[in-house]
């Protein structure tokens, strides 16, 4: 999957489909622009007429009511109109192809499409396969990535810590299954931070990971010391009956993240979770709702984040255009 | 359950989530703005730009097209922007809290919750628990209350009789089950109303509901008799195999409305009903579509009714702010 | 099913349910207003004013994401504000009847109902039951008609093949289940074109269907040959168990569109379908995909069609009146 395709001739944003292959400076241009949409001292988020009389669809294979929303209600305070389809329903079902779904979705005059797919590459294979003035921002597929998450996790981190260069960062729990943590690495590496570690079991990290240049560790204790920043990730209960997972006590106490451990962090270190939290698992509730916490943050700069993903790939653009022929 | 976290220090109205505690000043208020939203001579409901840049949240634990319809219409003729979302389906099947769900949403900015929810007190644990710049209202919750349909019925019953005092009035069915029994009985004392009547067999009648104030039958015929206003309850025929009521057709001949019933009322006594109507259970047709009927005033009311809790409770309202550090 | 009741005394188009009875100027009409919604040019669909402050209600009894996602799109365009309903899984299933549903949404004092029924005639009782100022459009009726498809059919052929006076068209598949085929006859035989065909297995076409003043063909190479269109039907796969189709090989054989087969239309032949199309059923990918191929240019028309035949109902209307009492 190049990453080529995710940009313009002229090196601008077109589709956000990875954080893989986005320069330091694109990355930073996404933070800064989410910034411009957060009214400094009130920390109130602007609706804008950016994208009127542009249509985003949220076209989501997998049900995920927390993601699609925030999708909408960015698209919404760019006061773009928004529709929301869950194809699994009913076109497909009729047999229709992802590909055709799609194209006749965009002969609509449609603009950009938040795709969320359980299998990797579908968002990809989408965006090799529009036309130029259709937009593709990647909203979960599969194991492989979710950008818009990992990007408002930086957006996080630099409104809390500042810059990036010093932190030592900890990725927490389940890498193996995480499109998250693959995304986090990516950003994390190119935005150039002094350390990631990834911290779970043998048997929940991917061969090899060392590979992404992080440091890993096992030991929750050995992991967790004296870093700055901790992100967590979310343990998915139905794994819990297999081989990797013994039991959620057991998780738990090996890799919980409880008040104890916390205080092995730099004692300014900040607490990130993508949601929905699963409390006594991955994380203790005095330690999701306590002070170092800032999961609710991290929503509220995620709707910032994705008005500023939409604002700048459609931004760029002209407005829509048709392949039909000029009769 | 006090009533008292409903209103803000300065006595204006926060959250609606029950009418109990309500004063008949609040009341009224309620139903004079919206008097405002019904031009006058061409009864049209007006579009108005009250709540532009708000966002309007439907939360709907329990599926309601109805009900739900109507907050989506009132909110979207304020100009809000409208999430609608039906948690079961997603991040509650992923274990997720209602307070969490709710944080989540409510660092996305959103202004306003339209809670609907089978447990009782689901929308006061959530009332309790979210800042001071997010507002909910009660959508109706378990058996307990749903005020914005009782508001509406007192609009409904002073758009055609005029003055509350010297209204007879009475409520007939499965009292014991229904939420807006509790809250029109709640109105009906609170507005002063002559008499309340309540009708229905001793098995669908709560214990001890004499204490409401209220004159129990269990006469059909009885209960009407001279009375203004009859405001029919909704039965749920789910309950017609188990004891409480022997058959439809038993229901009917003893408590269904039917013309000769209505004839033992004032001559000019209305029919309500909050729908969806069982035609030939509850109310005869002839009846449900007759002209004593306003079954369908109600509905409009309830557009107007519900654009107005909104005005009021946003209006008196600063714009969002956040809990987020000033980074 | 009498047309007299789409037409306003003035002749205006007040409900659009069928194309039966329409005369050529309405149907003209509505493909001259399709026309001025995308901007000669750049064929790009504008977004206008038009409707703004008025309820558009999607009422769809049976799923169809894609013809709901036009009728959201094109009233989206025209500033309207947008309602869905999928009323099978809440009000029906208890026990609302359909007039009770329509006339509750119209006493929230929505403007225009666009209704998808399983059972054919259901968006014609709606349309003899509203008041004035409410309007329906049929958005597809059981096996009866499907009016929207077919203007936009029109649209694509005035479009890319200009008069409608000289032309040979061919209708091919499954006619007899076909809503679609019967509003697209009616429509062509209106504009008057040259002929009509109707080409399939004899298992599929209607009895008596030369009563439509078409020429039958259950070869499909004969029913091709010189046709300047091509109109093809979506099989129903689920159809294929049964005896009227034998098996999904023979299908395609006998009478999917290959090349081979277009080759024997006229050379300048276009090739349609309604979507979403069975590639290797009734339809080869090289043709779906091919030149010829007026697919998706139909799906583009389709939003504007809508948004002509939606300003044309509500634009000779007066903005919503109610039938409350004047209090």
């Amino acid at each position: 999957m190049s990453p080529g395709i995710q940009l313009t001739e002229q090196g601008n944003l077109r589709h956000l489909l990875t954080i893989e292959g986005l320069s330091s400076e694109t990355l930073l241009n996404i933070l800064d622009t989410a910034e411009s949409f957060i009214t400094l001292g009130r920390r109130e988020i602007k609706k804008v007429p950016l994208l009127r009389g542009r249509t985003v669809v949220n076209l989501f294979f997998e049900a995920s009511t927390r993601t699609r929303t925030t999708f909408e209600i960015a698209a919404k305070r760019l006061s773009a109109d928004v529709i929301n389809l869950n194809p699994t329903h009913s076109s497909t079902s009729k047999g229709e192809t992802l590909l055709d779904t799609v194209r006749t979705l965009e002969a609509m005059h449609t603009d950009l499409f938040c795709v969320r797919h359980p299998e990797s590459g579908a968002p990809h294979l989408i965006a090799r396969n529009v036309p130029d003035h259709v937009h593709i921002i990647n909203a979960g597929d599969g194991r492989h990535a979710h950008p818009t998450q990992a990007l408002l996790d930086m957006f996080t981190i630099r409104a809390h810590k500042g810059e990036f260069r010093n932190l030592r960062v900890a990725v927490v729990g389940d890498v193996l299954h995480s499109r998250v943590a693959r995304s986090q690495i990516h950003a994390l590496s190119t935005l150039g931070v002094a350390e990631i570690r990834v911290v779970g079991p043998r048997t929940l990290l991917p061969r090899e990971i060392e590979r992404l240049g992080v440091r890993v560790f096992t030991e929750m204790d050995e992991g967790l010391r004296d870093v700055d920043v901790i992100m967590m990730l979310r343990v998915q209960r139905e794994r819990m009956d297999g081989a990797q997972i013994p039991s959620e006590q057991e998780y738990f106490n090996l890799y919980g993240l409880t008040e104890e451990r916390l205080a092995l962090a730099d004692s300014g270190a900040i607490v990130m979770h993508p949601g929905p939290i699963n409390r006594g698992l991955e994380i203790d509730s005095a330690v999701a709702d306590g002070e170092r916490s800032v999961i609710l943050a991290q929503v509220t700069y995620g709707i910032a984040i994705r008005m500023a993903v939409m604002a700048i790939i459609l931004g760029g653009s002209e407005p829509r255009r048709s392949r039909l022929p000029d009769a």
